[in-house]
């Protein structure tokens, strides 16, 4: 089971009231791990990209979080945005504040067409998951704005982490 | 079918590089319909609880988006927190920015123990749902940390809003 | 001493681990401030405008907190954007969370040639200033990314509201 | 003149429709900067602290930021709370998104009795300054709620990182 491992600093202002991550921020959370699994540049690095001779799946030079999935030009301009289609998340514990990185898990658990079913676990303090989540994604044509095909180099690079489905406990109703 | 109207206002910063409201501050939308909804005072409050004669479920002076379901006195120091267990939701539209109150719809499909399942719709500017979402809320006492039962006053505040889920398309997977 | 008074609500996002309005957060609140008082549309609002007959400087319908300042035709799209060059804050008390909407009092200490000097007072709950802070807005012409000349319509609607720049205690090192 | 010089990922949510960082999230940028350049400890990390052997001034293992001017223990709970007093802060440049982490500059203008002003500069893109700040924190005893005087240990360990302060190019008015 592969899964990628994306620390994330926990920003004070995503501390709520209630002295844990604000719910809505946890989402801010995900989505950055997404990004830094994901996305290989966007338009206004243009130059450092050119620096760097371009994308390379396995280190690029852009960002320190970089994993080898990383090969999604995307962002307003590249020609590709990445929209949400739906969202799940369940809390096990409250998430508190802490100055260390929280690592958040992240894996895949389907490959559609146009579409990307990503799953994640953030472990709270004591080691146990605090978080589980699911995001649908969709590759989106910049020009059109209708969803666009996964080429067969994005497939290639993110099949490697398709696992299952993270287990929601309470999604019954 | 009862449903409450919380007319809330989307803020510039909402809008994230896609010129869409960002998939997080969707859910900050969603707590502050909540709170509008549920919410009667806030320790903070106190100095104006005091004024306007205690919590009144029909109108409370301390709010102008005040419904008649607003009887939980809430937030640190009030003896219980709202905590989540776990939230969904579903774009079928991207929202733009707008200089009017986005309306966010609010009911209820879930009464249980000490748990309410909040249901919401928000209408984009062509008046179709653009967003659906569910969250599950626990009433936690404040001391102990632990769920706390609805009281008999809480359950028929909210009761006559109690409806059928919301239908979500693509839960499926 | 003309003052425009825009009541805002606070998030419980904005709140951090201090239990008080989060110190970034309180520019989101001014940012809310500028744009009830000064924006009369942005071009996603542009079905409404048709519908309400265009920009109206006395009541604008598109935003129920529509001033008379209302006249400037701003955000992506428009023609004109509005950056900020400078801001300056003093805290006198911290904010803490409230359900009533907090009254952010907004005033006009210069107008330049292409810019504007914004003040801001927000009472605390004991009704003294809790909060002042001054922003310099540059009207951005869209096309061309440079300043842009205040027109004389823009001038007549502001003027009212010029008064002495808001009192600093501390700015002296 | 010694400066620290702390990386941050600038998040996708900090742009907004004008897609640069967002005006009040530059001040969530400089927030964290801070808190990578002085905060030692957070209750919460009490645990971690332990493993740890305690805070370490050259190097904090709960933080991978952690410069030694980190020995500041606070947050709720910790005896110490850091308020704003004042922040001022410049734009010269619009600041884009980038997966780069931003390098934020930051260095101290002045130690008073229970005071600190911090300066800060941002490099745009093209590594000219795009935002110069200043923030005045003010160590507040967290039971009294009433300044606490600095400690010698931690004048000593902010002593190197005295300068002179940041050039504001407009102020004044």
């Amino acid at each position: 089971m592969a899964r990628l491992t994306i620390p994330l600093h926990i920003r004070w202002s995503d501390i709520d009231g209630y002295q844990h991550v604000n719910n809505a921020k946890m989402f801010t959370l995900l989505e950055e791990a997404r990004i830094a699994a994901f996305w290989a540049s966007v338009p206004g690095d243009a130059r450092l990209d050119a620096v760097g001779g371009g994308v390379d799946p396995v280190h690029h030079p852009a960002d320190d979080r970089a994993p080898g999935t990383k090969i999604l030009a995307t962002g307003p301009g590249s020609g590709t945005n990445t929209y949400i289609a739906r969202q799940e998340i369940e809390y096990l514990a409250p998430l508190p504040y802490t100055l260390r990185p929280v690592e958040v898990q992240l894996w895949i658990s389907h490959l559609g067409g146009a579409s990307i079913d990503v799953c994640y676990e953030i472990p709270g303090p004591d080691g146990d998951p605090a978080v589980r989540a699911m995001t649908t994604l969709v590759l989106i044509d910049e020009e059109t704005e209708k969803p666009r095909r996964m080429t067969p180099a994005e497939r290639a690079s993110w099949e490697p982490y398709l696992d299952e489905p993270v287990p929601f406990r309470r999604r019954g109703r």
